[in-house]
């Protein structure tokens, strides 16, 4: 009888083992199916692709990917021409394809240098998306970044409210890369349209180095000694653009809008050498082009009739924003 | 020690049920930290709220809302207005947020009718996000949908294809609902600047009625009895400008050309009486949206310094692409 009692403990212990088990596998099962989609596999990796690959902008783009990495559970790498050379980065990409990554992000150095090696990697069957600087002539899925005419537009506003709307106006930028030409042309055509008080007196080229920057602010305001206004549509050169209005003997402060968050460029709003900064979406670019990535790698795009190749499997353009970082609120855009 | 025996079996029999338990746990407790992030909870609800909810257009878009559901874990929920009427669909949205959704994507009647109950639901916690038709004034988080000024100006170099580049067209919309005024106007605009034999001579309000639609169309036709095409913005009046064109008695055709994927629309496209339609990336709307929601209810957007209210904490916009339908590829965009 005891006996009896303990061989049915043992049975109703193993029943419950495997009961205990069986539950669980089954909630396991159900969200393990559920959430298969958004989870990578054991070596599926990312490559994110810049040019100037050391400069502090990325941080954020790259730190983007990298959550997006966390949460979709795959593996990212970060690659990048080292210097403003579109060779270089074609070389750093055709490596990349080689190796046969899950997807790729791409930030072009201009809009054309690497449509045939994007096409390449598509073609391969590689996704590949482009972010903060696009290449509109390739076969990227989508791009993700700053409506750039958008935001050279706030930045004409911007100066407007710090000029009264009256005054002489210079744009420094990076021609011939299309992001800082939007800029450019945004800002231009803002003044234009609602500024009539205003003037676009020059565009030049920095080379995106803060030195040549603050060279061509000095001659500019040596050929205009009333120049009220720099806007600089890339990083590096708005330092430059503040020393020059910091060191300028004048009643009239020459105002300087710069873009992106650098720490200089924090610092210099801070000590009112650079009067506003126009910060992007950059992490946004980096989260959403690895979850589009994943997407494209894992087929979970819209799926018909994406398969025939007429509509785009993801939205073709995604403008990530900007705001306009002031001495009111520049505390906020620190690292944190 | 038969007893004994058997005690030790039970334990050991306890044992594993613990250990396969535990084992289990820990192999799902892992997944379950990783994938966390992308998983919703139970009872978590979100709500796609549309007007005219019963046409097919928007089947599409809810698709997409469900397969990103599937993929999240969370539950969904579609309502909206029967009618094209923005007192109803305002009634809607204020039952919804007395229930404290997860979030909700709104489709706005117009672009200012909606913007007091949208906001209300932001100001009470509740993400929003618009999909294909905005309210550009309210506080929703973002908007996912077609960039409709482009999807017009695509709509007029198909026309002009089709008419060489001359002759007189119309334009059958529904004024005053933001996405079809942009369509219109990307149309107009790329007529002006790009195709100086074609000529915009109407713009017509069909209330989104097919039977208004054809009625218009034939007006055109007496008035204009040269009219050579006829861009119908709003997916219900295409098939009565395709009626009308169909019956028309004249040896040159009336191109007709339509908006979105009806299956009236694609059979009148096979039969020949419309040229063309513009497919949309509705799919992408719905899947894109419950994504940007879960993020925002999860507090998986941008960290710092969204916080502060600075940076946008999603993309701001996003374009989810169209193509262009014609008898050649019209069976790809049956659904399946």
């Amino acid at each position: 009888m005891k006996k009896t009692t303990l061989l049915y403990l043992v049975l109703i212990a193993a029943f419950l083992a495997y009961a205990a088990r069986h539950v669980y596998t089954n909630q396991v099962g159900e969200s393990a199916f559920r959430s298969q989609e958004l989870r990578g596999e054991l070596g599926e990796n990312y490559v994110m692709v810049t040019f100037l690959s050391g400069i502090e902008y990325w941080k954020s783009c790259l730190k983007g990917f990298e959550d997006a990495a966390d949460a979709l559970n795959v593996s990212i790498e970060y690659r990048g021409a080292t210097q403003y050379d579109a060779r270089e980065q074609t070389t750093v990409l055709e490596q990349i394809i080689a190796k046969k990554p899950a997807g790729i992000a791409i930030s072009a150095i201009d809009p054309d240098s690497l449509t045939g090696v994007i096409n390449k990697a598509v073609d391969a069957g590689i996704p590949v998306v482009l972010f903060d600087s696009g290449a509109p002539g390739s076969k990227a899925y989508s791009f993700l970044g700053t409506d750039n005419y958008a935001a050279g537009g706030s930045a004409a506003q911007q100066m407007a409210g710090l000029l009264d709307g009256k005054g002489k106006v210079a744009v420094i930028t990076l021609p011939n890369q299309q992001n800082h030409d939007e800029r450019t042309r945004g800002f231009q055509d803002e003044i234009k349209q609602r500024y009539p008080g205003m003037e676009v007196i020059a565009v030049e080229d920095d080379k995106g180095d803060a030195m040549v920057a603050k060279g061509l602010t000095q001659s500019l305001l040596k050929r205009y000694p009333d120049l009220a206004g720099v806007f600089v549509t890339e990083a590096a050169g708005g330092k430059g653009a503040g020393e020059a209005a910091r060191e300028l003997e004048r009643a009239e402060k020459l105002h300087v809008i710069a873009f992106d968050t650098d720490k200089d460029t924090l610092d210099m709003i801070r000590e009112g050498s650079i009067s506003a900064t126009i910060a992007q979406g950059s992490w946004n670019m980096g989260y959403w082009s690895l979850q589009y990535l994943f997407h494209l790698h894992h087929n979970l795009t819209i799926p018909s009739p994406a398969a025939s190749g007429e509509v785009a499997p993801l939205p073709v353009r995604v403008d990530t924003g900007i705001s306009v970082v002031t001495p009111e609120n520049v505390d906020d855009y620190y690292a944190k």
